[in-house]
């Protein structure tokens, strides 16, 4: 039995709740409750606004999760969905002093999760979706912009913003301009979607991504909508690249798409599965080449591997490499910024401010340093004062 | 200001969340979070019941409101029921050591409750349903009883059952037979509903029940369906009866039925509004009256004008009168039991045996000792171990 497995077999979960009132006497009893709590009840009916000031709101979230892509898993459901929530609210308490509560929902339907959030948001003050699979978590986070709080999928946002620091350090580090380079994002997810927009606002106009079916361009005909979507920000493809890959999802060959996609590639991003940058990918990169192999727990090419083939800066998501590229680096500051100027909804400038800020906190990026430490004290005030 | 205003207001609400293991390490980190959990995850997917051996399932409440009906204050709306809600949270964890987190609905809609309440439950060991009127806390609580884990409105339930327990001892001190008492209960709401169903299960055949039109009886005309359902415990009403309050909501008089319906009654019991036990109403029932009065704040009659009209025994809901009915002395040890022996539906008979052992607490009862301290350490335990 793992480590891990016997912990929380031992702990009963990660997570417990406190009261912050002793209730060991009549007058604390009649303080936190029934008849002194009338008052507050009272005073919160006639001035809504200072549920805010008088109860938990102000510093809770809802970790909310259908249990459809949980971790590189997939769709395990509800209930194995929890103990990452669980971790991932003592991540907000521990790094960002918020309590989150997980919420695992019994229904993987968008408009069942949708009204099911508005129906749970009263007592929160932003709502994080977890570990929502692709285009779902797009259009339940559309959906909710206008909850009057902030409602933010960081599988998308927040490694998106640690995607672009990492990349302004590495870039740093090969002195290449980023705006400049040309960059591949291999995985049409929530994670590869939202690095695609965040980059394409970052000013970086070489962009191409590829989903399992190869390049994303418009001589394909089996784009969902939010690929679709994609295409605005994304280069023309040339004739000779489509006939290679001939747009057509049963006859296309992904790995000979990769092989295309990466030629003369200054960057190349992995969100998608295990050992699929090869020599050969590798090799028809650039001079210096940049790979972020994120696929988690197994990377798209293991760093010693990547070194051998001639990458620069190796990056992936694993603590045991250097250059973890962890979304828990934002998620905490990010929530905490949110939530404590009451930003109703999350906007590109604010993703982008705290990748800058982030990437800053590195005065002198290295090969094997391009990205602070989680347990650097800085990052979460730094995120949390990004936004405004 | 009051000082419960002033606390909430230095507090930010009164419950927090913590973590069980400190995230301080990239090992802690790692087994609390990717990639060691993924073997709980796994673990979990494949025997789904290990949630409640590997997570905080095992010990966690949701406290779930539409803030309807909070305390005596009426339909205040979720933002200003959630003070109530961390008392009742913080409750749970002071008294029965539960981890109990509000829920505060922004739908009043039956279906919506009940749908949202199924999409929140793989997180949670049971479901504690509080403030929501009648009827729809009956619709809602009867909807959920398939769900797996335990759903409990203890406006209804737990009452119901520290009502019988004081009843029992009551009885006691005036040596009278508490199965051959009538017994006069006003306000057919949540919890007068549940007192009458749990008076009858114990064996009390003279019971009635008025609502704010008369006397619930086959003649009326205006009764909803949980109304009508009651019909079939409640004795016939004479025809003199009925001649008095004419069975017609418009025409009938409330105030004459209650007169009507006290008359040799030994017990008197209020979940309506203040003042209505009037000298007249008490003067007209049998000798030793016992009159348990526990609308909060403001009871149907205080104590000492009780007393002085010739009542023997006197509770009410309220913490600084002798004999406090509340039903804080249930709910945090019968949701103790239920959880800890995964019970998947409350029933009649665990609230009786419930109720009789918080009884027998009470040694030698007297006029102004019918009901074990909240603070008495053997409360929890005793309610806990009566469930089965």
């Amino acid at each position: 039995m793992s480590s891990s497995l016997n912990l929380q077999r031992k702990l009963h979960g990660k997570l417990f709740i406190r009261s912050k009132i002793k209730l060991n006497t009549r007058k604390n009893l009649s303080l936190a409750y029934t008849p002194g709590v009338a008052e507050v009840v009272n005073y919160i009916y006639k001035n809504k606004k200072s549920v805010y000031d008088l109860t938990i709101k102000c510093n809770s979230i809802a970790v909310v999760t259908d249990g459809s892509a949980v971790l590189g898993l997939g769709n395990v459901g509800p209930e194995a969905a929890l103990p990452v929530m669980e971790g991932k609210c003592a991540i907000f308490k521990e790094f960002a002093g918020i309590d989150a509560y997980p919420i695992c929902l019994n229904t993987q339907k968008t408009d069942e999760i949708v009204s099911t959030i508005k129906n749970i948001s009263p007592g929160f003050a932003a709502i994080n979706l977890e570990d929502i699979s692709a285009p779902r978590c797009f259009e339940i986070e559309n959906s909710l912009q206008n909850l009057g709080i902030p409602v933010m999928h960081d599988d998308q946002h927040a490694t998106a913003v640690v995607v672009l620091a990492g990349l302004i350090n590495a870039t740093r580090v090969v002195n290449k301009k980023l705006k400049d380079c040309k960059v591949v994002i291999v995985g049409a997810g929530a994670a590869g979607t939202a690095i695609t927009k965040l980059l394409n606002y970052y000013g970086i106009k070489k962009l191409l991504i590829l989903d399992s079916q190869g390049i994303i361009s418009s001589k394909r005909n089996d784009l969902t909508a939010y690929k679709k979507e994609l295409l605005s920000i994304l280069p023309n493809i040339s004739e000779t690249d489509l006939d290679c890959h001939s747009g057509l999802p049963r006859r296309s060959a992904p790995r000979n798409d990769l092989k295309i996609a990466t030629e003369k590639a200054d960057i190349l991003i992995g969100v998608s599965v295990k050992n699929i940058f090869t020599r050969e990918i590798i090799n028809s990169m650039n001079k210096n080449p940049i790979v972020f192999a994120l696929a988690n727990p197994d990377p798209e090419i293991i760093p010693s591997q990547a070194q051998k083939f001639g990458v620069k800066i190796i990056a992936t998501g694993r603590s045991d490499y250097p250059n973890q590229i962890n979304n828990a680096l934002v998620f905490p500051g990010f929530f905490k910024g949110l939530i404590e100027k009451r930003i109703k909804q999350v906007t590109m400038e604010m993703k982008l401010r705290a990748a800058i800020n982030l990437a800053g906190l590195v005065k002198k990026p290295k090969t094997n340093y391009i990205i602070p430490s989680i347990f650097d004290k800085r990052v979460v005030p730094t995120i949390a004062h990004s936004l405004e």
